[in-house]
């Protein structure tokens, strides 16, 4: 059976900063769906100008990993939305993608417990990715590295957890590092960040980037089990 | 110099079950303070009913660790109090350990992300507390395991995300195991959850119990740094 | 295509032990090699009086995960043939599935780089594997937790290091606790030990026991990336 | 009482070399030395032209933590003395601190289980390391980075097991990235692998570097703890 994959986008900044219509006409999300779909997963888009913000319950229950993209909207998105979205990766273990400046968002904040702020800069500088994690699955494909030439800089200290699985870090040619994928893993969801992807660059156009996102999406694939029993039990032997 | 640990109990059950009164009759927080200061720290204790709920600025900027224990009144701590002590841990280095039911505290759950639930019982049954960190210095002076005659059984799954360091795993008469000792880092903050320690058996006069609190404790001390710079930042190299 | 799984095994206590032979006449291996196959997979079995000890470069070269179960043999093993399996685990990235007693293999204890000790106890007892990461695919399918009702115990300190992904922690009725499903990950190689598997008791037969086993054959699977680059290199920028 | 500490040296570039005889007149060892005994600790150093490869039984037996810098004699350790300095690391807990290219020696690749190879390159460039474990006692003291304005690059993919902890994350001006201060725990012992040292620029003269190693020397020290019970057990409870 297909993987279900919902692609969501505030999808503002497309539509308000010519540069960014200019590379992405329809939104980041088209782009990233079109990519996820060729690799056979059957994949949803939805933004926050959607009815439930583009999270309705139904969206949700047909949904076994997202993929979100948002920046100057972060705040915009309901408590009770963001709540809800957060539910379906814990206790459901739907799998969750950031992208970007979506470290930002309310989900993933309160997923890993710390501010996530970073070092950054708009100066269109070149961006090395190196994998470190050789045996990790969303590095297949990948060789010692892959190249962004124009992006905006990310740069450590990156205010995270110790990621659970660290698989790349990625050079700046302005004199920093950052941990651009990062895996972390709370309750029953796989949490995947990822760093590319400024809006007023073709990032998500990358054969590189495509990958990583395909790998992502197979990695972070809910694992059927039963339902956890939690509260006050029973001794299993006789005390 | 001494290192400035506060002891904070939200102090309630000692004063309303008979059965907790009379194993700490001026409170679990005098027990756990007086096991510290033998250990030559500068102790402070602190309660729910102080002025600001115990954790005013003035006594959180004279605090090294934190040490809380709290159970029913989890939720009364203020929604604000619990931000200012989840800051001094993330942004100041503030050591947090974290006792028993204080999984369940406001403080806690923010720093992990996850829900902290568990499975329990209270049948006074055997505790036997394994070291699976042997070069843990939280494991100092402790053997293989150590033994807790009558607790309250706490049972995986423990919602909570992979520890960055186990150090103990319990083992219970009744059938169950759980990871009794627990590091996480957030920010700047050293965070150990410790799992002994219920109100009605004598658990924090043990004398391993003490010596994993004195360790914890030291292991938790903040380290000084200068502050991170965040934000907008010029290249470090001609770009 | 199929994931191609070697079994292998020592095959010498179930030719010597009555009681062994009883349980598993035609070896181990046999009926680990049937299980994997009713999930799909492309299944060989070797065992150590085969040629090149059953480790040959042809029988490696068609290998995507090695299930490996050893014993009293576990020296036995050459040196030569240790270091080629070595190899194709942490260079070509070949999964490997380490059962019981093969934490003692010479290619085991290499890959960790401890001395894998444990305490231990035959005397039948019962054994509860409690699933502590949730979110695995490992522990697909498994509850809370599943039983073998008499086993071998092994306890801790069990002389690994931290595991990269601990799975399951068993509870033993005698007293122990035991981390019995634990990830490594090396060069390009995925690793699982997995503790069940004592050979004079049906074990292998038992149905939770086997899906791990099938789980953990996917998640071991190599990943396919361009082999590393080592040794000097140019600068990629001018300097 | 005072951290005794060994400061190991193969001690033979700085005689062989104009170039490093002139930056370490007297041998690595004794900048290191003196930079920690100024730090109050109790030094003593050793070569491999020493008895005993300067590894004695009597000279182990006075340590708490050994620093190592080895680089073209990496090969020349015995492996009986090699087993010896590993035995007292993984048993009794001696810190191990692991100088640049002292990760190809034979004591730290049996430690980790893997090649350890790197990319490299002497071109003199700069080098920046940024911290990524803004918590971590071994980078008291230390801001969001530091600098080497001449050093010789070492980089990914760096043939590792993932670090138990991440501290330091090297950029170079090449266009490369390296895990530069990572952790380990294998049995007692606490391992700290530090990048930075060449023997052609004075890098054990950085105030950074020296602050670095204090650090980790602490970081490292033995805890004191019973020793283990390996093998055969009786059951602690009835079964």
């Amino acid at each position: 059976m297909k993987l279900k994959v919902l692609v969501w986008n505030e999808y503002i900044v497309e539509k308000e900063n010519p540069e960014a219509a200019e590379i992405y006409p329809e939104g980041i999300h088209i782009v990233i769906a079109e990519a996820l779909e060729k690799a056979g997963f059957e994949v949803t888009t939805a933004t926050l100008s959607d009815p439930e913000q583009g999270f309705s319950k139904e969206i949700l229950d047909k949904t076994d990993v997202i993929v979100m993209w948002s920046h100057i909207a972060n705040e915009k998105l309901e408590d009770r939305i963001a709540e809800r979205v957060y539910e379906k990766i814990v206790r459901d273990g739907v799998g969750f993608i950031v992208l970007h400046s979506a470290k930002n968002s309310k989900i993933f904040r309160k997923l890993v417990g710390t501010s996530c702020k970073v070092k950054w800069r708009e100066a269109g500088e070149k961006e090395r990715i190196w994998v470190v994690a050789p045996w990790h699955p969303i590095a297949e494909g990948i060789g010692d590295y892959f190249e962004l030439e124009h992006t905006e800089m990310y740069g450590e200290p990156f205010d995270i957890p110790p990621p659970d699985e660290l698989v790349f870090i990625s050079w700046f040619k302005g004199g920093e590092v950052f941990r651009s994928g990062c895996c972390f893993y709370r309750g029953r969801g796989k949490i995947f960040y990822f760093k590319p992807g400024h809006e007023t660059y073709p990032i998500y156009y990358d054969k590189n980037v495509q990958k990583v996102l395909v790998n992502a999406a197979m990695w972070a694939a809910p694992v059927k089990r039963p339902k956890s029993i939690y509260g006050k039990v029973e001794p299993l032997e006789s005390l």
